[in-house]
């Protein structure tokens, strides 16, 4: 098939890695019963705010807390989000949500994630977000972030 | 970067196209005031279950419902998913989901998916999803999807 | 036992009526795959956003609809929801969502729902609401609100 | 207004205290951002998760975790829920769930429910349940239930 898409995903250059040790953090989350579906498995819907549970403890971990940022009147879009699921989760689960910031531009950064459950790998996703403000308008990554993720420009 | 994935990912290969022309089923979702979030807009996981509302609309207009399907004991696990957001989704916006099976294998097919508002596009999406029984073993694809997809092999 | 509550509850004192036609509006929703749990059925929080999905609805069909109302900085906040679950309700099932206005103060007004699927009676809720500013704050029932629930008082 | 409810309700006859000191149970959750809507708070429909998550919590802390009840085939059906709200919860708050068992019939028991955020009462909640076997029939308490609440009947 040859119909293209008007901008490039740089989700797909890069693929999260299955070893726990590559992530910079991680974070527990037990999985609820509203989170189930009638599958018996954990809805693939309810991955994206164990995900974004996941940036928020992250922000807090590195004295960057997202309330605080939101109060400043920047926020984070969030651009493109991909999923690999391979195993299922289940009610009362304990889920750990590894998670590294592995690129970014001048606007917009990436995070993957990997995540186990008593250390087997369950799935793996990546986030691609950008910075924007109260008019949800893209502005620059704020400085503390910028030099976060230099190393990896 | 250098770490590898375990498994290719039929996503990457190929992006949504944006000309609703190309798709063969739409359905209208109104957004709920419950799929906002603080910034206003509808939050990015909630995404997942129109996609899955579209399928379950496209199953039935073409004569095989999920329901009978389940009944039947076969079930369509999401193996991937991937979005990119492009323009938020408010309150009260109805949505056009237009969607089309693009790929298949023995065992996977993949759906691609279009929303726009109004007419303009607001994000892409694609899924990829296996055949299972009732234990959540892989299957071969049933006969009338295999022949649905055979062209697309 | 003789704990005390510190305000009366509008709800207690009336229950919804388990007669469709006793209702002034109904309004049609598919269950979701997605609004399902792992008993099988949709989880008991579910039943909220379908409430207010149909409140949405009786706004728009009188004239008053909710963005509108948001846009004039007018909100509905929700104070108390009660719900009695009788019969569960599943995947794919059309549920019909029954409301009427029962009654109203000069800040606050109350609404009952009836839930059927195919006129068997699956549930029934009250849910009462405030109007409130941009801020929060109570404010008055807008004039058409104050006559629609005139004869209630 | 006279219509009549078919059946009594367990919740109206009492409410649930304000007073933290009057509850057995607590246990804290930290509201996700996916749990606010576009009024900057939690979504009303999202205390109902938290409520299930302090049951679940609390059976766990008994001894009798909900995971193993439901291997043996016992499952916990909500007849009834009652939900007060009286100030907002904001994302990254941290709400305290306080609950106990305030009655129970032979097949039915009813918990009560205290959220606070830094000490202040912020909602109070009222939940019916039978226990139900794995085909959702009634069935008699389990006997470490029946013993749990034989001070209340």
């Amino acid at each position: 098939m040859s119909h293209r898409s008007p901008e490039p995903s740089s989700i797909r250059d890069d693929r999260p890695s299955g070893d726990p040790g590559d992530y910079a953090f991680r974070h527990d989350i037990r999985v609820r019963f509203a989170e189930t579906d009638a599958m018996g498995i954990v809805h693939h819907s309810r991955y994206l705010p164990y995900l974004e549970e996941a940036r928020v403890e992250y922000l807090r971990s590195i004295g960057h807390p997202y309330d605080a940022e939101r109060s400043e009147g920047v926020d984070y879009a969030v651009l493109e989000a991909h999923l690999a699921y391979r195993q299922p989760l289940h009610f009362d689960d304990v889920v750990t949500v590894h998670l590294r910031v592995t690129s970014a531009t001048r606007a917009s950064f990436t995070i993957q994630y990997l995540l186990t459950v008593d250390g087997a790998v369950t799935s793996t996703a990546t986030t691609v977000h950008a910075c924007v403000n109260d008019k949800g308008r893209p502005v620059r990554l704020p400085r503390w972030l910028s030099e976060l993720v230099a190393p990896l420009r």
